[in-house]
């Protein structure tokens, strides 16, 4: 469907996976045969927060996946300034039951998820290449991860726990001032004060993702945590912070709602 | 009040965690000054699937943390047979709002925590040098991890996802059958079908801990996970358990008790 | 099915609603086609605490429906002390998303239901015409009733609130006495102390019946709420009860489970 | 307070409940003694869709309890027509968790309210006094009615259940169709399609109140519904709406927030 709207002269916001990978096989072990391989080198990956200079001209944008999202702002400042070891990086995520779709299937159904907690699409859920491919270019090389996404009865929101060795003694509140700085100018990523975690009820229904900060002395890791809402920073509300790109708009136009609490 | 209670002819099951640390430093570490330091040498552990052999002729018997219990389940096979790193271990744990107690508090309030998802305790939860403490016996040499406890929107339950880096090359299918057959004789412990992963809506209201494992070939890692129900096997029920075994009981009386779902 | 098992020398327990109503017209107005209206006038209706003495002997119990076994233990005592109008009977009901079944259906999935709540089935809910056959059988004629059922998001219990107008005056303190009296030696049904009122989380995984009364005094009202668990008193655990009385086996054989709370 | 804030010139729209009720004896035997009895005959009582003449020049605004304005939105256009026999009101309502307040209480923890479901304040809760008094306005003579409220395992959201005989016969389309005209105008009132019944769900969030009904013809009883969001339209939505009313501005100036479902 894609090359023909291309076709028509119509730029795209495309909220699957399919031009989210830039290698083909990749895609094609994770995901399917893919129909329009030619146009992978042209997608643009539209993460703003990390990658915002190529949006603005995209003819054909990616949206990021949910997991992707919150996985990446959490660990960027990291990768970014070479502050951890990343073969050691682990990632434990936790996702609403909206991140599972509304088709109408019995895992889903009121009474198997409340209640309930449980990991799911072990050890290789589709979203681990999106992942890395992200954490590779901040890393500038390749990076491979564990991935653990887990299903929350709750109806919106992700929290990413991210792992990872540090490189070199850092204390909480050097990496703290790091990523204050990294995400200064950022209208939707709320570094949250020292001492502070995020949890998924304070971003719901907005397009904010908060990063919260932990440093294990005792082990030499860090732990980096990340929330969001699935249906706005990580689907939606990110589509439109394209387009408002895309546009030349305000990046924050229709996106100024604040969280629903309680 | 438990030195008088002994000096009474009394045996006792502790629920508290005074007598869980063997050294009297690390509990006052992490907790407070130690009133009755002269019994923790006599203190037996009451994991039974681990320890048992010590219980049957404990006097002063420390029943297990919640979360140590549901750890140690899952890692045990892995130390037991020296298939992993020790120094890689990470444990991403996630309580129901239960284990937080009964006592009048904002943060357990039902608008705070229904729909919401956090971390909490961070780096330095008390059931760490618990957890480590068992882990080092097992290993038989010191161990230290990194524990990162959730707390979900659901009243009961505890699912544990430790991560370790394998030692050698193991397939799924061998380590399962090595889990299968350390739990064998065990009455509480189901260790679940290859690919299958627990569910703490499986295990509410019983005594059972349920065990899952994955195997990530791409980074040679193990993920184990245990569920259990915080306030049976990670509590009142593992002391029944343990009374059992003190008072020459079948090990099982008053706990054959199945699952409450949904 | 059931005419086989009949044939076949079977005593039968039937959960469906097949066999509730004595009257076929009636059944086929509110369901469809009946298949074997022959035994209708054979089947026992199995609600013990209101008619156990058919019970022993019969061939074919129909098991109430979960909703009809709340509110017509929570009447009984009126009606058949003739102290309500019986024209003013209103039952406002809700029940948990296990009466809905395990079907996969997008009205039940869990994002629909959390945080969701709403009548349904308006204003003809195929359990009022069996309500009103029990409620008539307690008063001696014909009852008619406004039954409303909404969906409450929980997995279990049903909490039924039963309006009625009293015939005189009629103080909270005599209507109490005169529940004790009716269930005094009923194991099933706990009348609570005045002034409490039933919550469903106090029966849930029990065969438990709660009620709690109110009067108001400025309109005349009697105010009789009944808390079940729909699974077990309105379902498995009644057929359980009603297979204990035509086996002669204690009553409660298999039903003594405490209630899990929280 | 209020007297100073008054005397210093400003106006007030007060969320509390003292300024609700305009007879201080009824004021004073349902909540306490009244410390400004002078003000009760100025207060205007800010239901807009009911009382909008008189909110503009207000200066002393009471703005309406969650539960009263659940309950005159669905009467209004029955007492206004004078379709009901007004001594059969009974309402039937339940409410979020969010209305009981942040105070830290046992009663409102997470674990006595999730998966449990029940009635409260029988038979007189205070807000009684304030929906009689505002249907007695609508009907131009006392009404007395039987209120009882119930406590929902959500977060947000009231949902009230109205049964009242009607005088006469009449059918659910003709009352749709008094429903439909009565608020047409109406920006915050949605009266659903004939035979849909409204979801707490699709309220969440906005300043909403939807309306269903129904018709038991076999009793000749009409059954009004109406779902708001008690924090919105039950509190701080409702009260920029007289604010909005007060100072001149458009009705709908920062209400127009859409419902968050799911």
């Amino acid at each position: 469907m894609i090359p023909a709207l291309l076709d028509a002269g119509c730029r795209v916001v495309d909220l699957s996976a399919d031009f989210r990978l830039g290698d083909v096989s990749t895609y094609e072990a994770w995901y399917q045969e893919h129909t329009a391989p030619e146009l992978l080198g042209e997608a643009v990956y539209g993460l703003p927060e990390l990658f915002r200079e190529q949006i603005p001209s995209a003819r054909l944008l990616a949206n990021p996946g949910c997991y992707p999202t919150s996985v990446a702002l959490a660990l960027a400042p990291l990768l970014e300034n070479k502050l951890i070891d990343s073969t050691t990086i682990i990632v434990d995520s936790k996702s609403g039951t909206s991140g599972a779709g509304r088709a109408a299937k019995v895992d889903t159904l009121y009474c198997e998820v409340n209640e309930g907690f449980k990991a799911y699409s072990l050890p290789r859920h589709r979203h681990t290449p999106e992942i890395e491919q992200t954490l590779g270019r901040l890393a500038g090389s390749d990076v491979t991860i564990t991935f653990t996404p887990h299903l929350l009865p709750v109806n919106r929101g992700i929290l990413s726990t991210c792992y990872a060795t540090l490189s070199g003694r850092l204390s909480l509140e050097e990496l703290h001032d790091i990523y204050l700085e990294r995400y200064a100018c950022e209208a939707f990523v709320r570094v949250l004060p020292k001492g502070m975690l995020p949890n998924i009820s304070q971003v719901r229904g907005s397009n904010y993702c908060d990063i919260g900060l932990a440093v294990d002395d005792r082990t030499g890791r860090v732990i980096a945590i990340a929330a969001i809402d699935n249906l706005v920073k990580g689907a939606a509300g990110q589509a439109v912070q394209n387009m408002n790109l895309m546009l030349a708009l305000p990046e924050n136009t229709g996106l100024e709602i604040p969280p629903l609490f309680p």
